[in-house]
């Protein structure tokens, strides 16, 4: 399905006047405002294949209304779909073996059709595959056995392949290794055969790539997790040589971490790879980013704007922007939507705030007047900033009011039929 | 698969005079030894039709073996060998719809040959069913929509149906209902709806029942649980009636809880129900029970034989005592093994705390003193204890000895095959 | 130090044109801004006379810039300052022995003249006075020994006799009450004796007072505490009578809890009493309300005004609203005028929540529309609806500006000194 | 108070019989008997001045029963008295400005009469000393102000000098900077300052000494730590060079940390300082070690026991152990007592454990038989062993009965008085 420009145009039309009045009231206040919003512009996350479909628990899963997915072209599409509504959602994160590219040729200029590239690639070596030869029952890269090992790695070689030949120029490498028992894995040995296979991973990437090391304190495994923090993802990092960083899960945290002083450190090191996005109250609950704790999504950003700018980079391409979630009530489309401008507003407010008000709070010890300068950007209502942006680049002004407006999934569901399922899980 | 007797016998032997020993020395330092062995031979814990297979988690399954159970029939006769082994397995507890017993009086001889009754039912309102005809996506017996509360009560009221056949006397109701985001659902009227649906099943409920309520703090919802505490459980069973009970899983509380305590508060009110035993590291982990914090094990059992003793309670009888674990990497069968040896042994640390001592530390405040008994019980080496009351039960001394070197696995694969699945999630 | 209104009609004079604009900007989107406005001056957050000095923890304290209040009196003027300032101040909650008024008429005068009437009384069986009988060291109402208990319940009946004579109408019992070990105490015994303690202070209530049972999770003992959560706390309540309620301070919860929904059934059930305002990330951290998480402080609210409405209680006085935190790093006052300035903005935010809309996006499982819906109040800039309130109350535009620049803390210390101590931790 | 050796001997021989049969039957079914024995002989633990006397909360402090040590000296025979009883507890930690050594080489003399040499010297920038000329209110080594670092730093430095002239070789650098609010401080600039105050520090150490960077989640700071977890303090480690190391302390974690995992990856990278030993529920509780969770030190134990070995250090040498907890309810040297059996019982269990048969298990991913062997050590009566190994070393039987038979504290009241206070906080 496309969506007609001037059918954007027409909703564009009748929001105007109104967006127009919030606009000049917020841009009134802001210094630089057509920096700010040219930032804003430029600002694109990626969407994973796999959110494109409603998701599950363990004990479950619940479908939705239907038109998901059934191929790499209609994910595709469907990306295409909400960057066309919000400008912002750019780019896909493919996930292999979810997303082989039959055709890589056409699957790349089905992308650039939709002004995609192609974010992140992402193995798979949490479960196993028809027709696997080995079992990751016991681990991937950990494994006692050599030759599981050898079977992980080799998988991990052809998604690069894969990412490639799309264009794409990073691997994030999520591992589910680790152990349910204590006694079950010798901690060290399962650290060394990690290194290991992953050093062979990182001999074969280009040299333009980029490997993301991710971490997860819990789950699937329950008592250990082979790259369980920061800490451990930055050891094997550091080891691996200056093409490997560690990726962000907001989601892959002990209670109460310290996410944005995490960020600022790994930035401090040079070996910050980039975001998954999603909110959480639990544990890696895949809710929508900014929705249980958009105050901490907020002073995430603002590590990333302040770290970014003290190393002169380049916000929308030094580091790898994703979000990773699980819509289990809601229509996957319309989530990612949220999703996407809930990210959008967190980097506006940050943008906002008084860098040099707050240094000088801070050298001087003034918490108070810290915490102003805080609050004073995040209290700001930045909507009409981020739409302002989304309007100059061509997009709607409400792009969840258009979804819902043209019936984007009943013409989805019609065209692809009620029974499909988008990901592997 | 039947376990013939001499098979146990002829184990025993080869270890029983290391056996005797260990148990003398032991016994000697136990007052009312007797009394102490008895309490442990009476002790049943039930065992739950859905942990006779491999689970998984929401990232996926890995196959074990095979040789699960493809039928109600060979369920039971999974738990009869549990039960022949370590003679405390002497009850099941089904499932509804996983576990529809065809023909209730063969199922019943057939419990009945193996020694086993029928613990607590368990309905299933977390997940639809085929050709179900109202989805429980936004849940149960809170949905806002009547039609949908009215199928969860029915569904239930057919879960006694079958449990009045088999000889049952209490239902479990765990219901995953919450909401996942804010703003979801209205709290109040979650609570009420789910109060009106809960006292319909109740007042189904034979005069016999008892009606379990079982609370979790979190997962597959994450953000809320309809019935998230055991405040919330209470306050339901409360305003049920007499035969509404609290229901603990150890692994359903927020990280910290102090489950002793609630333990001892639910006795005191006269509303606990009983237990699913597991083990966590993080959240509802479903760990083998005693396998993560042993102590918290046995201070639970302490306030348990403390509490029971006050009123009078047998403890054998006036609880549910039942396993809820899921065994991802471990033999199902080896698991549960495992798992009723450490309620075993923790049950037997508590019978052996010096309980007038105790009361006497606590009147003055000795909190060293009172530290001191307890971990006099715990840090005793029980296990000949429990290896005795098995034996004198008929059971064998080393139940996970004598299970491998059957190869009882082994012929449970040849019996049924590879590929066989105990478990409807 | 009196505030004189001429200065606050200065700076209002200053700021006002630029609060017009943003006022008339907001207000024009805001249905029943009158009455919205109407409610939020109506609105007085009571301000507790330990949080005028500075704080510490158990590893130290560092002093102030001095200044602090040497007694009831000034710590009187002290409020009388902050609510000249923002009009929303108008009470404030002593705490007995620190605060005890030798002349309660002329207290209550100087309490009159600043606009303030005394919110709920404090007691305190957490620490050992000077010359007191026996020892809290092992708990209080909750102690073996009936000597402790029967003290315990003479202190608070004497902090009602205060109360009294100053026209204080609830007393709120925080218990330290618990035990850092196993096996210290029997968790029912320390029911059993808190219950029958309570009872007696309750007996000795007058008929138009509350009695406000306080819970938290642990801190100072770390193990159990006595009133340990809402659901203890509830039992406590309905067991002692109409004019008992559950107190909820935000910072007493194990990690992840769900206040928001605890909050809501309390309401429910007609059993809560209040709050104490601040804000944690780890623990009881006593940090500035909306400091860490403000979602969570607006979701809170939002069950407030819903679930007050639906019951026809005014939201001003049917619940007593505190706040509780403690200043180690900045100045008190500073960080009181922040505290209500959070607490107003959130509750602003609840005000703005389109309830028909919600309960419609409720009644048909729309997720995504109920996100959008509270997502709209929160990220509304409804800071000029607050200082409008303020305006029209006769309280300052911007008061920590004003407090600020009128230099009051160094005023402060030149009238009492360097070297004052405002609390008795 | 010096404890006469025919007292203990006196005790022990009244046991001995006893004992004798107990260690008898354990011994005969310990491998190497002997070994082990030895290697609990050897262990020890060092007993920090600051817990021989009675510590508190932020909430007050409830004095114990008197007689604490007044002086550097009395704290020395303190110690001396528990080492007599247990000959596992001969070391001391000192802490400087509390314990500043008048005359050096009496201090050293008099320690070596009991036998005791001095472990970790301890500085402290967490509070301000009188005539202190800057304050620590907003970080010592992370100050935005160089002279305040500079303090910090020379502090430091005079603590060496201490340290060196009573023989210590080791210094432990615990920083409570952080902060309590977001915007407080720049991540980046507080861990730079950091970092370059360590490196002087580092710079003016002997080459023979540790510089040990001790960690915490959390508390006094609110917000942020500085020195926040172990990824944090191995980046400082591995920056400031070889003789730089990771102290780990059991109470500094976030909730759910696998402690263990932490150790045995510091262990690999030849990192691991050695321990703070105590225990919680909640946060940095500073429970007694093994009171809440002793399993959880079984683990971290058995961790010490198989990677020391795989790198051939010696078990009693080659890392610190130290005990810090914060005695509220119980009398100090109790439960010192208490903690040093709590330790010796975990080591005596890791030591118990079936090594190769564990790597066997891993090596074939049994998990059933990897927890049986843990669990076959852990729930052995590893007590006669623990005494055996005191009684060979000259130590009493049972050092707590000893204690409490001769009322030591009342002869330490009668000497001291009983309003001494001990530690500094």
């Amino acid at each position: 399905m496309l969506l007609e420009k001037n059918k954007i145009d027409t909703l564009n039309d009748s929001l105007y006047s109104g967006h127009r009045k919030r606009f000049d009231f917020i841009a009134a206040e802001v210094n630089n405002i057509d920096a700010v919003i040219k930032k804003l512009s430029d600002f694109q996350v990626a969407i994973p294949s796999w959110a494109l479909g409603t998701g599950g628990t363990r004990f479950g899963r619940f479908p939705g209304r239907g038109g998901e997915p059934r191929s790499l072209e209609e994910k595709i599409e469907d990306v295409g779909l909400l960057h066309a509504l919000n400008r912002s959602s750019g780019a896909i994160s493919l996930h292999i073996p979810w997303d082989i590219p039959g055709n890589a040729k056409a699957i790349k200029e089905l992308a650039a059709q939709h002004g995609l590239r192609f974010d992140a690639m992402n193995s798979n070596t949490f479960q196993d595959q028809k027709d696997q030869q080995h079992s990751y029952k016991f681990g991937s890269m950990q494994h006692v056995d050599k030759a599981v090992r050898k079977q992980a790695v080799e998988h991990n070689i052809e998604v690069i392949k894969y990412g490639k030949e799309l264009g794409s120029e990073s691997l994030t490498v999520w591992l589910a290794d680790g152990s349910c028992f204590p006694g079950q894995l010798n901690f060290r040995g399962a650290f060394q055969h990690t290194l290991e296979s992953l050093q062979e991973v990182y001999d074969a990437l280009p040299d333009n790539w980029k490997l993301f090391v991710e971490y997860k304190a819990f789950e699937p495994n329950f008592y250990s997790t082979t790259v369980g923090d920061w800490g451990q993802s930055l050891l094997y990092a550091n080891k691996l040589g200056p093409k490997a960083y560690t990726l962000v899960d907001l989601g892959h945290h002990l209670p109460n971490a310290n996410i944005e002083q995490i960020v600022s450190l790994l930035l401090m090191e040079g070996k910050l790879a980039g975001f998954h996005f999603n909110d959480s109250k639990y544990g890696d609950d895949d809710l929508t980013v900014g929705s249980i704790n958009p105050y901490q999504l907020f002073l995430i950003f603002k590590e990333l704007v302040e770290g970014m700018d003290a190393r002169n980079m380049n916000h929308a391409s030094d580091l790898g922007w994703m979000i990773d979630a699980s819509h289990n009530v809601k229509d996957p489309l319309e989530d990612l939507l949220q999703s996407v401008e809930a990210i959008m507003i967190a980097y506006a407010q940050a943008l906002l705030v008084d860098e040099s008000g707050l240094k000088a709070a801070q050298a001087s010890n003034d918490v108070v007047k810290a915490q102003e300068i805080l609050q004073q950007a995040y209290r700001t209502d930045v909507r009409p900033l981020v739409a302002e942006a989304r309007l100059r680049a061509g997009g709607a002004l409400d792009p969840l009011q258009l979804y819902r407006s043209l019936d984007v999934r009943g013409a989805l569901v019609k065209e692809r039929g009620e029974n499909t399922v988008a990901t592997g899980l």
